[in-house]
């Protein structure tokens, strides 16, 4: 058995690159790599054959053998970093810890490199979503109901904010997500013959009147300002949740969840 | 025309009233009174009816006869007070400023005192939600699908918490919200002959397979341990949204509003 390194220093470099890469998009951008934390995130990181540069634990919480668990096979014990108390609380976002965080490298989601798993593909696009905790609500809808992928559109920021990472618990690493300009994500979608449905809230037809059972793309925009032109000028057809109460619009994760159980619901029936 | 009262002291009792009402609980129970902020907040609580003790205006950012527009006939100007650049900065909870809030009673929400639009009524029931966000979220929903009612079982905190005025943009005032315990809610829904839909992960009837058509409630627990017991002993049928990925929940508003939709859906093709 090799020894782990042991750090205890908050001047130790990979300490510093941690604090770094959590806080700063451009820092992220830069090197490739992010911060992840917490047992069920490492869990599907690996899953989803993330690359994990460094995984450090505090052992007063989380045995060593357990991390090596977690780890499973693809991970070599060269990247085990046992790090002081100290060190852990600097590092943890967390109130509810779980004595385990790791930088890992990001990948490119490529739009072409998407690769669907049904025949008649469900997809989920949302253009320019703001609110990490948003973003993080659609992946696990995306999840939950094993759509064929996830596209941001004109994205507002990076996909591996400490913040969408745990608002999504790890499902940023289950679900294949593409990532391109809203113009990209329009042609990748037609060259593909995937109908475009577009919730808008001057749309005529009702969600629940649309039939989903070809090759879908559910398509939401921001509760500020709604989808850009360009996606209801190449509309498949726009479509409306009716909305009855004083307010005029709900949560953007809660408007593309009805929508994407209903599009479950039908394909379920046939 | 009278004149209003204006204010520039930080320590003037008034503007340490609504300090203490922002951030305190225990205060807001105390006094039975609340703050709200914001234009279409101040709208719909004077439309649900809410009695406003203060009116808070800093004209720079929004005028006198605005405010009054606001408030129509329903209020007397004697509750207007004008406040300093000061105060407003000190009151305020928002970045996007709208230069208006006020001190406003809250109401009592007993059980017996909703009042049902529909002969077959559809309503919501959380039990014991936790992140304020995911009440203003669930309330939105409500507010959307115009359901009947929503009844908060075993709340953890009060209801005009500031966190959930905001992230309910106001809806908190659009829908008939009732309080109780659980038990207190399961007797109220079954004296009026409300069937009681629980939503568990332990259910195996697919929530799409019930008949939503007469009176009914839909019940969620926490994301963290769902339902307690006695809803689902107390059930006319527990219900399960499949999960198809990798993680067991989706966000508890996400849920409800799926379920909500769904029987929204059957009753509109009746």
């Amino acid at each position: 058995m090799t020894e782990d390194k042991y750090l205890s220093s908050l001047q130790n470099p990979l300490v510093k690159k941690a604090m770094t890469l959590k806080e700063k998009s451009r820092e992220r951008k830069k090197t490739g790599c992010f911060v992840l934390e917490g047992v069920r995130e490492l869990q599907l990181a690996v899953k989803g054959d993330y690359e994990l540069e460094t995984v450090f634990f505090y052992s007063d919480i989380i045995a060593r053998n357990e991390v090596l668990k977690l780890l499973g096979q693809t991970v070599g014990q060269e990247v085990l970093v046992e790090i002081s108390k100290e060190i852990y609380q600097k590092l943890a976002y967390r109130e509810t810890t779980e004595g385990i965080l790791a930088i890992a490298k990001s990948k490119p989601h490529f739009l072409d490199s998407l690769e669907f798993k049904s025949k008649h593909p469900l997809i989920l696009v949302a253009e320019a979503p703001e609110k990490p905790g948003n973003i993080g609500a659609l992946l696990r809808t995306a999840d939950a109901a094993n759509l064929d992928a996830v596209i941001i559109a004109n994205p507002k920021g990076d996909l591996y904010n400490p913040n969408i990472i745990r608002s999504s618990v790890g499902c940023i690493f289950t679900n294949q997500v593409g990532v391109g300009t809203t113009e990209e994500v329009i042609a990748f979608l037609k060259k593909n013959n995937i109908a475009l449905y577009c919730a808008a809230l001057t749309a005529s037809e009702k969600y629940t009147k649309v039939k989903y059972d070809e090759a879908s793309a559910i398509i939401v925009g921001t509760e500020a300002t709604g989808l850009s032109s360009e996606w209801l000028e190449n509309s498949t057809k726009n479509i409306i949740i009716p909305m009855e109460g004083e307010i005029d619009s709900m949560n953007v994760s809660v408007s593309a969840a009805i929508v994407i159980f209903e599009a479950k619901r039908q394909r379920d029936t046939q």
